[in-house]
């Protein structure tokens, strides 16, 4: 419980608040730094990285998340572990409610990150990051010469498969309905592609493996067949959700709820930056997400000036 | 030289152009690297860092360079030193002339970074890193309680200046003429300050110290007398040269320079993008160069694609 008037309110402690943190610290904002779970984020779900920069060969990402986190206790800022339930105006700039109290400030960084939608089927949570992803800028290295299927049938999906062809043997798309929902360029490049296999009229209903993926059980919509297919990798592209629920209808956001801002961080109200995975932005990235966590920092201390 | 079509050139490898590098290696891009003189970009003129989250504590700038470079090739592009002195319009994408010959693709990456305008006066390079800088966000940390110089009266030194008044104990703003060039919220602001003084119709003639800064040698421009006072650091802000000489006129700029981009990076012909320091944005810092480099090199794979 704090009821003083801070400079600057972080919500949400993944790489883009960890470094608006290290950013504030250093600007010496007056700073709350709020985290619901835990920190790092969802990169957590990923055991290593190897395309952040700076951070050489297939390292832990929970190491990395490490070292975030003790360079913004370093700059002065530690994460409290409490909920944000509401952001609302106040006197002299935005209140919060919280689970445990009440915070103002005349700043807030929102940096509350996305999760991938789940097929909620058997065996996606236990072999996420060893088989599974939903990632593929991340993991596609990963696969080489692999078979793979690919979930879904939207832009997202029929891109990521397009580039998986990169790596992978083969990558089957697998789309529930009987066209896919993507742009028709994007469907003819796929059509093109000797690497990529259509499976229509099909849902996933099961991913098997031991330690890592072995396979797909997959069922027929139409004819209701099920079968169980091959594959080293399962990449799920069935939509992105934000952790926005918090700003719906005090901020403006995309229909999928990404806050927008713009290119300086700023949302829709002045002295309220969003950063990082929960903000609308062409790509989903560690090194985008740190980016625009030192920008939305620089915007508030530049607001605050 | 070489005179086949690559799909990217990446022109630049400070921090912006390593990490587009990086991403172009993982979305197996036929790409060629070019860089003029050495790899690192301006950030190397800092011996350390402490501010690129994932390097902890003041780590050597060299050894972060490094890193970036050692990822790069291991995703597949190396660096080729050759000086850019030409882009134009070719069949099927873009034709670079370089020093030592001429490449051509369907994409290119601009990273040519920016420096800062020098004052050129005795000391000033001698002394860089070592109490004279061009970077408050980057340095400030390192003057704490320190006695201080700010050199320029725009909106940049202004802002700067009364943001190192959290750290130094004095910051004195030596301007050339009479009257600051800042908007006039900034200068009541730093008037207001009680750390802040100024100094007006006043140049800098000379940076003295042994092994870091121990005065700054000023000359009043109205009476012409000259005075030595003591500082331990110089902040140096008259203006920034982004290295875009080659493209004005075929890409929009700002005045200074700067590319215009979107926030996806595309600059203002198709397949072109911009990432770092020469693009026009809000903060200058290695982390968002970094976030610049992975997004036009996504942008370039999704419109190669």
């Amino acid at each position: 419980m704090d009821n003083n008037m801070h400079d600057l309110i972080i919500i949400g402690a993944g790489p883009a608040g960890l470094t608006a943190a290290l950013y504030a610290g250093r600007f010496r904002l007056k700073t709350v730094f709020l985290e619901k779970t835990g920190v790092g984020g969802q990169i957590l779900m990923s055991p290593t990285i190897d395309n952040f920069p700076g951070f050489a060969g297939a390292g832990a990402t929970q190491e990395l998340i490490d070292k975030f986190r003790k360079q913004a206790e370093d700059a002065g800022v530690a994460v409290v572990l409490d909920e944000v339930l509401s952001l609302k105006e106040g006197p002299g700039g935005y209140e919060l409610e919280t689970r445990q109290g009440r915070y103002s400030a005349r700043s807030v960084i929102i940096a509350t990150g996305a999760q991938p939608k789940r097929l909620g089927v058997e065996g996606e949570k236990r072999l996420t990051g060893r088989g599974v992803s939903y990632c593929a800028t991340c993991d596609a290295p990963f696969f080489k010469n692999k078979e793979i299927a690919v979930i879904g049938g939207g832009d997202r999906a029929i891109e990521e498969a397009i580039f998986l062809t990169s790596y992978a043997k083969t990558v089957t798309i697998v789309h529930r309905r009987q066209q896919l929902r993507a742009s028709k360029i994007l469907e003819e490049k796929a059509r093109q592609s000797p690497r990529i296999r259509f499976l229509f009229d099909t849902v996933a209903q099961e991913i098997t493996g031991k330690d890592r993926v072995e396979g797909l059980m997959v069922k027929n919509v139409a004819t209701g067949g099920t079968e169980l297919l091959d594959y080293q990798g399962v990449f799920v592209f069935v939509g992105i959700e934000p952790a926005t629920g918090f700003v719906r209808g005090f901020l403006d956001t995309d229909e999928a709820g990404f806050i927008l801002t713009d290119e300086n961080m700023q949302a829709s109200r002045k002295g309220i930056f969003a950063c990082g995975d929960c903000r609308k932005k062409g790509l989903y990235q560690v090194v985008t997400a740190c980016g625009d966590g030192a920008a939305a920092a620089a915007s508030a201390q530049r607001y605050l000036l």
